[in-house]
C-alpha cells in the first residue's frame, strides 16, 4: 500500500493562510503521503509554513500550479472534498468512507488528485467542475465548517485505516492474554480466603456461601497467568503480615 | 447515535497550547460531541482560544479538572490515545479503528473517557495508569508525532464515520455488566496501596511505580460494578484488621 499511496497527490487549492497548508503537511507526512500540490495560495511564501512540524522536506517539494487543471492534469481520478451545508453541489457525493474505498481501488493504477478548496469558501463550483466525483466528511449540518488541516488529516487517515501492514507497524493489539491455569485461580480463592478469615470477614455460619462468592467473583475477573501471580504475591505478602501482626500481639 | 455521543467526554490534559484547546473543541462540534474536560493547561485562559472557531459555546462549558483521576471520575471506560513510536507503552493497544467499535458500543450504556496528553510528551505513563487501554493513531514510525488537534479530529471522526453501514459482526457482551466507575476503581486502587503499603509489600523507591502496576492491573480486570463494591469492603476489612493488628501488638 505505501507504493500506492504514492500516486496520491493533494491538492490544496486557493489557501489562505500558509499555516494551514503547514499543518496539511504534517498530516500528509503522518500518515505517508509525499505528494503536495498547490494552487494559487494567498502568500507566496507558504513554504516558511511553521506549522509543517516535521514535513519541511514535503513542503519545500511541494508543486505550485496556477490552475486546477495544471494540478491534475497528470491524474486518472480527481475527488472533490466537502462538508456538511453545501447544498449546491451539481456532483455526485460520496460518503468519506465508501469513497476513500473507491480511492484506494485506483491508487493501485495511477494517480489520483484529493481536493481542499480555501478555508472561507471550500472548492467553487468551478473547481469542483474538475472532480469526478466529491467526499462529504460527516461533520453536523449545523456546524460543518471544518478546519483545513484536521480535514486533510481525517481524509487521509480514511485512506491509510485498517491496513493489516500499515505504514508503520502495528504493535500486537492485544497483550497476548494467556489464561489462568484453574488450579492457580483456585489457588488464589483458598488465599483469599484464610486471608479475610484471618480479617474476621468471613463470618463462621455463612463460611461455605462466602468462599462460593469469592471463587465466582475471581473467576469473573478473567485473570491472566501473570495477573494471577501478581495477586498471590500480593496475598501472601498480606497473610505473611496478618500473622506477624498476631505473633507480636500475643 | 446522536444520543450515545453525548456519553463521550474529551480530555485534554497538560495542553500547552490553548489554541489547540480551541482546534479540539472545534473538531468536537463538527462531529457533535459536546463535553470537553480538560486537566491543568498551561494556561488557564483557554477558553479565549481564538481557533474555536464556531465552538465558543462548547468550549465555555468545559470542565476543568486538577487530575486525571478528577477527570474521568465518572467514566466506565477510560481510554488513552498514541501515536506511533512510543515504544514503553505497558498498556494493551488496539488500532483505531477497533477501539473505535468498543467503545461505541460503551457509550450506549455509560460515560466513556477519550484523553490526549499534552503536545509535546503526549500522555504520560502515571496518566495512562487511569486508562483500561490504549489506542494508537495510524502514523508512521519515522513521523509519529501528530497535531494535537489533528488527532482529535481524527479519533472523533472514526467514532462518527459510517454509522448507517455498521460493521455487522458485533461481539456480544459476555454478560450484561455494568462497567465500575472510575472513581470506585481509583478509590479501590489506593485502598488496595494502602494494604500493601501495611504489610511491607511496596518497597519505598519503588512506591510510584508499584502504585501505577496497581492501578493498570485493576484496570485490566474490567471489573463491573457490584465486584467494585465487594473488593472495597474486603480491602476496607484487612485495613481494619491490620490496623487493629498494630494497635494492640504495640
Amino acid at each position: 500500500m505505501t507504493g500506492d499511496l504514492d500516486n496520491l497527490r493533494v491538492v490544496l487549492v486557493a489557501t489562505r493562510n500558509p499555516l494551514n497548508i503547514g499543518a496539511a503537511a504534517r498530516a500528509m507526512s503522518n500518515f505517508g503521503i509525499r505528494r503536495l500540490r498547490v494552487v494559487n495560495p494567498y502568500e507566496v511564501a507558504f513554504r516558511e509554513a511553521r506549522s509543517a512540524v516535521g514535513a519541511a522536506g514535503l513542503l519545500a517539494k511541494a508543486e505550485q500550479y496556477e490552475s486546477v487543471a495544471e494540478a491534475v492534469a497528470d491524474c486518472r481520478l480527481v475527488v472533490g472534498t466537502t462538508v456538511a451545508g453545501r447544498r449546491e453541489l451539481q456532483h455526485r457525493l460520496q460518503r468519506l468512507d465508501e469513497g476513500g474505498l473507491a480511492i484506494k481501488r485506483q491508487l493501485k493504477t495511477g494517480p489520483v488528485a484529493l481536493l481542499f478548496g480555501s478555508e472561507r469558501f471550500g472548492l467553487s463550483n468551478q473547481e469542483l467542475s474538475h472532480c469526478h466525483w466529491v467526499m462529504r466528511i460527516p461533520t453536523r449540518e449545523e456546524h460543518g465548517s471544518m478546519n483545513l488541516g484536521q480535514a486533510v488529516a481525517v481524509c487521509l487517515y480514511e485512506l491509510v485505516r485498517g491496513q493489516k501492514t500499515a505504514p508503520a507497524k502495528i504493535v500486537p493489539e492485544k497483550r497476548a492474554k494467556t489464561p489462568a491455569a484453574s488450579g492457580d485461580v483456585e489457588r488464589l480463592t483458598q488465599l483469599l480466603f484464610k486471608v479475610l478469615d484471618a480479617s474476621g470477614y468471613v463470618k463462621p455460619r455463612a463460611a461455605a456461601a462466602t468462599e462460593g462468592n469469592l471463587r465466582r467473583m475471581l473467576r469473573r475477573m478473567q485473570l491472566d497467568a501473570s495477573d494471577t501471580v501478581l495477586w498471590l504475591g500480593i496475598l501472601r505478602q498480606i497473610a505473611w503480615k496478618l500473622r506477624a501482626n498476631e505473633k507480636s500481639g500475643e
